[in-house]
Parts: C-alpha cells; structure tokens; sequence
C-alpha cells in the first residue's frame, strides 16, 4: 500500500477501506506517512468528504493510535462535554464542576485558543498556579479528589490527532466536518467516556456559521460518537453574540467565578442557564436521573448549595491553582483597570453583532493568539454591556476594552464598535439561546 | 499574507491574484512555504481548477523561479518539442537531430522516467558515455556544435517546477491539469523558446486517457504557451499501443538509431512518420518555411540525406558518448539475449491492448521505475510484433521480452500477454497516429 494511492481514491470520490484509514493514521503517528502526503489527503476529504463508515473508521483508528484511559477505578459514571468553539464560550468551567458534583467522573481534555475562539486552558492559566499539563498520573488523582480535572492533550492520547490538528491549521483544513468530528470524537474516545454533549454553536462567531452546517457537524458527531459506543447528545446553541459578558482570559473566569458565587448579572445569566442545561443533560445521558426535568432539578440542586463552588475549589487547589480565587477573585485573577470605552455611534437597536470580529479584536490586541506559537497576556478582554434586541442611545457605551497598551486598546475598541450594527426599528425577535437537541 | 489563507481561497473555488501566486510560488523556491503546505494547496487546485489568468500567473512565476536561458548568441530559430509522455515514445531522439540538421537550435530539457512511461534521460544514458547532466556552459557549447542539446533539468531551471513535481508525484496531485501545463511550460520558457510543438499523448498507454481531457490539456497548453511569448500548437496523437516495436531503454536507443540509418521497418515506421511531423510542425513555427509541405520536405531531405544521422553522431560525441553507436548500435548499445516470448492465447485479431500494463510490466522488471529512487537496467524491454487490427493465429509470437532474470521476465511476459485484447471479427480501422492539431 502507498500514501498515494490513498490519496488518489479519495481525490477521485471514492470510499477508503479499513485498511487504508488505517495505514494511513499509522503512517500519520509513525511518521512512515510524510506531512505533505497527509495534507494533500486532508484537502481530499475536506472536498469530496467521507461516508458514514469511513468517518467511524477514521474516528476509530485516531482514537486508537495512542493510550486508551481507563477510570474503571472510579466508581461513577464518565461524562464530558464539548463545545465546537466560540466567544466567551466558557461554560466548561462551570459544568465540569457542576456535573462532577452532581455525581459525575468528568476527565476534561481541552485545547489551547486559536484564531476568534479562546481556549478552556488558557483561561484556566490566569489563576496563579494552575497546572493544565498534569501527567496521568496527577489527572487520575484529580479526578479521584475533585470529581473533575482539566487537562491539555497529553502525548498519549490519540497522537495522531496533534499531529493532523496541526497540519490542519496550517493548510486551511480545519472546517473538514469528518477531520473535526474525528478530532473531537477520538479524543473524547481515548479519554474513557461513556457519555458526551456536544455544544455545537452556530452564529457569527462560530466556526459553522450556517445553521445547516452547524446541523451537518451536530448530526456527524452524534453518529460517530454512538457507533463507537459513546453516547452521545448534540445541543446547537446561539453564537451570534458573545455569549454572557466576558471575552477574554481572566475576565472569563472572573464572570464563572461569580457565577459559580451566585452573583449573577443578566448580562452573564446564558452561561450559566447553558452550563445548567449541558450539565443537566450529562447527568440524563449518563442516567443518574430518568428525565431531563429531574436533571435540572440535580444540577440546580449543587449550584444553589455551594457544592458546585466547592468542588472548583478543591479543582483549583489539587491543580496546583491559588484557591483564595474562590473568594477574592478580582484580587487574585490578573486584571488591569486601564480600560477603552466602546460608544454607541448613533441611537437605534443592535440588530446584529459580528461575534467572530470581537473574538478577532480581542486576540489581535493580545488576548488571544493569531498564531499558533503567540503567547496570551491573560489581562486582556472585553466586557459587553449590551445583546442583540437592545436599544441604544447616542454615546451610550456597549462595552468596556481591558488592555495595559493604549495603541492597542484603541485600536480593539475600534473594531468591536464596528463590529455592532443598529437598526432603527425594534428586532421582531431575540435569538433563542438553545435552538436544537440532536440524538 | 499567509499560505492557509491562500489555499482557503482556492478550496473554496476563489481565483488567485498574482500576489498571490507569486508569493506561494516564491515561498515554495525558498522554503517560506512549507512542503505540507504546497500539497494542500495542489490538491485544492487539482479539484477546483484555475482560470486561464491563474494558469498564466503560475506558468509565468514558476518560469521565473530560476534563471532564463539566454541563446541569443546562436543566430538561429529556438524551438522544442515535448510529448506528455507515452508508452515506446521515443520521438524525441528522431526530432531532435531532424530539427537541427534543418537549422533550428532545439536546447532540449528532459525527464526520467515513472511509472509506465519512459524518459529520454533514461534512453540516452544507454549510450555508454553519454552525459544528460551538462554543466550550463556545457550545454551552450553543445548547442553550437551540435545544433541540439539533450539535458536534465539543472538546479538553474525552475526550480519552483522541480520541488512541486517531486511532491505531486507522492501525493497523486500529477494529473491536474493547471499544474501540468505550468510545469512543462515553465521549463520551456526558462529555456529561452521562441516556439514549441507539444505531442499530447491519448489513449490506453497516456496520462490522459480520456480524449476530452487530453484535449482540455492541449488547449491549455497552447493558450498558456501562447500568452507568455512562446508560439504554440499541439498534436493529439495516438497511444493506444506502444509507439514503434520497441519498449524499454537500449532498445529504444537502437529502433531510433536504426531509423535514422535508414533501415525502417514496418512496426518501427510510424515512430519516424510522427517524428518528421512534428519536427516539420517546428519548421513551420519558426518560420523556416511558410507552408507544412514544404517544412515536411525540408525534414526528409535532411532525413534522407543522412544529415539527421550525422547530427546525431555529433551530439553523441559532444555529450560524451561513444559514438559508433551510430555505426554499430547492437554491438555498443547494452542488450541480453535472454529473451522471454510472448503468445497468442488463441486465434483472434487484435482489438485493444493495454498499453500502460505494457509500460508498468517493464518498469517493474527493472527496464523503468516504479518509484522515483528506483535505478533502471537499459537491457530490459519489449519488442511488440503486433499492432491493433493484426490477425493472430494461435500461439503466435506477440512479442519478446528482454531480461536477465528470469522470474522477472516470465512475469513480464505474462502481465504483457494480459494487455493483448483479441475479438474474434476485425476491426473495422485501425487508430489513426495524428488525431487532431491545435493552435
């Protein structure tokens, strides 16, 4: 078998076989595959795309390509949650801790932020001294102390996922839906799961902007997840603005902090009734609880009692983070007071927000990364006063830039007020916060 | 600008500007572009195509990539030939002295072989002393001589075609077309052509089997030729059978050699026909004549008269080889006697053969590559008795493999016997050599 006769009957529409998927991720970890091989097939698939089995087989053989994680030794279910990225999308701070004390075992692997996205590890890294580069055998201890732990994608698990991720963002072959679903999927897969919800956004500042698309990808993961005996729910959730207030680093667990206090603004309210929601449906998937009501109930239950704030706490100490965050968050996380007013250029109702614009803004002034090897300064964000639906008066301001550099908070505050558009009359309607649940 | 978000234009079916063409064709010579990055992009090229302006743009920065050959100190018409490559296609060996000893200055870069084709680099080494690796000056001073010059193409030429053509041929990124035209007209600009004439190959033993497609490609062809300087035509010729009797390398060298003498025969004659077309098609171009009767007369006249034949004697000796070949060329040449023979099944007329089967069963008995690093044995090859429309009888001779092994040669004569189609009624006409000519 050679790389380019796979290559070639994927290029001319055809199924690849069992074998050939697997030589080929083989190859991708052993390196007997050469990079540039590897990418020519990525664009491959990304155009003519791969049925059903290939996907699974794709899936499966990434999955297998490194260590499978057993947490057999955990007496409780194993569940996760995933979202397909979005601005300040940071729910899984706050449903690893709810879930985990609702009852649930929930070994998170997460990702770095890239491009108008941030990155669960990234934010996690403003709380002075948290770890997110446990070895396993410090994961398997957090998880036995916490109930949850939140790592980056250790050496061993599904290697040739590293690999073909970062090819894929180098060769504009990220949008794949069978190369994401077999990212997300194969990770999940080798980090011992019974059970997932996937939080598939879709909007301006989500990598599926097109609700058909974003319906295309929640479909492909629910199957691939299933037939591999995974199970799992996929909720398509709004991301045509920000969601809560938060866009940042510090700032986003600054908002979950306080959420997780019980100190909540209508502005970060969507978070937690996400959180609650994805928390809720692990918890059903898992069957803790027999009805999606009673789930809620459970998770309300941990967040209204503390147990949930508690749980964080002992996260953040067993990570190695400063658990005082948990009472003084403002006085631990790293913040700066020098701030760039976003105004309102005229009256009229925000009809539209160009999300992926703010996330841009944001990164560009430093917040984010543009580039894989940038570094982040955690202090940098954006709080939005303001959603889709309401009015606005003359200079009145939508939101508030946090940067230490003047030239470049200038320059974010500028692209985020562009990135607002009014209209003169009243929208008939504000977008639904949950709009599908995919089984 | 980066590489990713060129390659996302053309994924997603967008048309280059010339900044961005130039700046990938620019990286890829000096690495700013990484290999993994090129082959995506192929790739996205390869299924989404390019427009004549985007053909022209790549043609023109990969013609630029590298030096341009200056032979405006040899006072005569430039012009080349080059074939797409078939089965028993030695054309070249015959045009080039043909063309020569009719005043054109004919500075020809060729290639190896791969796959079921062969290449003329090959063919020539054959010749025991022949150099296909001339220095820049040496191969000025060839051309003054000799009036021809046949060279690999040296680190100087279009150095952005030999980096991409070394990754298509590991990621099946080979047949598309844009990427076809801009390699081989690149490499004919840099050499500093006034005109060319391109023999596109259809049919079993062709890259573009299909005859639309070879079409497609001639047009191309000829309108990218065309908008960069270099006046254009092209042939559509046959390759449903090998061309001539001979399929190998040695054995080439001496159907040619034995053409040039004068001693013609039937299987051979259309090898010397195509050639004496093709070289009169250059005659015309450069306007050395004003009609094609009078190009084809003045083509035999120096075919006739022995001055193709001294020519290439000349060049022999110039490149460094031994040039009673010209005189001897079965006792120079290297070739076995250990022959295998190939037969009849049953009685029958020739309907089809396969003639890349043919090609591929030599190449893998070591008279071809089967992969780039593969070194060739110049003894091995085919001998075809037959032609489509022949009448066989039973257990008739076919033709005879050449080959010192025998395990390889039996197996060769097998998969080649495989590629003779009978029918038991005639054909109602054979395959016309030159289907159709494109300006």
């Amino acid at each position: 078998m050679r790389p380019q006769d796979i290559i070639r009957k994927k290029r001319d529409g055809g199924e690849l076989s069992r074998e050939e998927i697997e030589f080929f991720v083989r190859g991708v970890t052993t390196g007997g595959v050469a990079d540039y091989q590897s990418t020519a097939l990525l664009m491959a698939i990304l155009l003519n795309g791969m049925t059903d089995a290939e996907q699974s087989l794709l899936t499966h053989a990434m999955l297998r390509s490194g260590d499978i994680l057993d947490f057999s030794d955990i007496p409780k279910p194993k569940a996760d949650k995933h979202s397909t990225g979005g601005v300040g999308d940071k729910t899984s701070l706050l449903i690893a801790p709810l879930a985990a004390a609702a009852g649930i075992c929930v070994p998170m692997i997460s990702g770095r932020g890239l491009g108008h996205t941030g990155g669960t590890l990234d934010k996690l890294e403003s709380i002075p001294g948290y770890r997110v580069n446990l070895s396993l055998p410090e994961f398997r201890t957090a998880l036995h102390k916490c109930g949850f732990a939140m790592n980056g994608q250790t050496a061993e698990i599904a290697p040739a996922d590293r690999k073909l991720y970062a090819l894929r963002d180098a060769t504009a072959t990220v949008e794949a839906i069978p190369l994401i679903v077999a990212s997300i999927i194969s990770k999940k897969g080798a980090a011992g799961l019974e059970a997932m919800v996937i939080d598939v956004k879709t909007g301006s500042g989500a990598f599926m902007r097109e609700y058909d698309r974003a319906q295309e990808l929640a479909h492909a993961l629910v199957r691939t997840g299933s037939s591999l005996g995974v199970k799992s729910q996929a909720l398509i959730t709004d991301m045509n603005q920000p969601l809560g207030e938060a866009v940042g680093n510090s700032i986003e667990v600054l908002e979950c902090i306080e959420l997780l206090r019980g100190e909540i603004s209508e502005g970060a309210r969507p978070v937690l009734d996400l959180s609650i929601e994805l928390a809720a449906r692990m918890v059903l998937l898992v069957q803790l609880e027999l009805s999606i009501e009673a789930a809620r109930e459970r998770i309300k239950k941990v967040y209204d009692s503390g147990a949930a704030l508690e749980c964080f706490r002992r996260n953040v100490e067993t990570q190695g983070g400063d658990p005082s965050v948990c009472d003084q968050p403002r006085q631990i996380l790293p913040l700066t007071d020098k701030t760039f007013k976003v105004e309102s250029p005229r009256p009229g109702f925000v009809a539209a927000i160009d999300a992926e614009e703010i996330g841009n803004a944001i990164a560009e002034a430093g917040g984010g990364r543009v580039r894989v090897e940038d570094s982040i300064d955690p202090t940098i964000g954006f709080m939005a006063n303001v959603k889709i639906g309401d009015e606005m008066k003359e200079a009145e301001v939508i939101g508030v830039v946090y940067c230490d550099d003047s030239a470049r908070g200038q320059r974010a505050a500028a692209r985020i007020a562009a990135a607002y558009k009014l209209s003169e009359a009243p929208l008939p309607a504000r977008p639904e916060l949950i709009k599908e649940v995919i089984d």
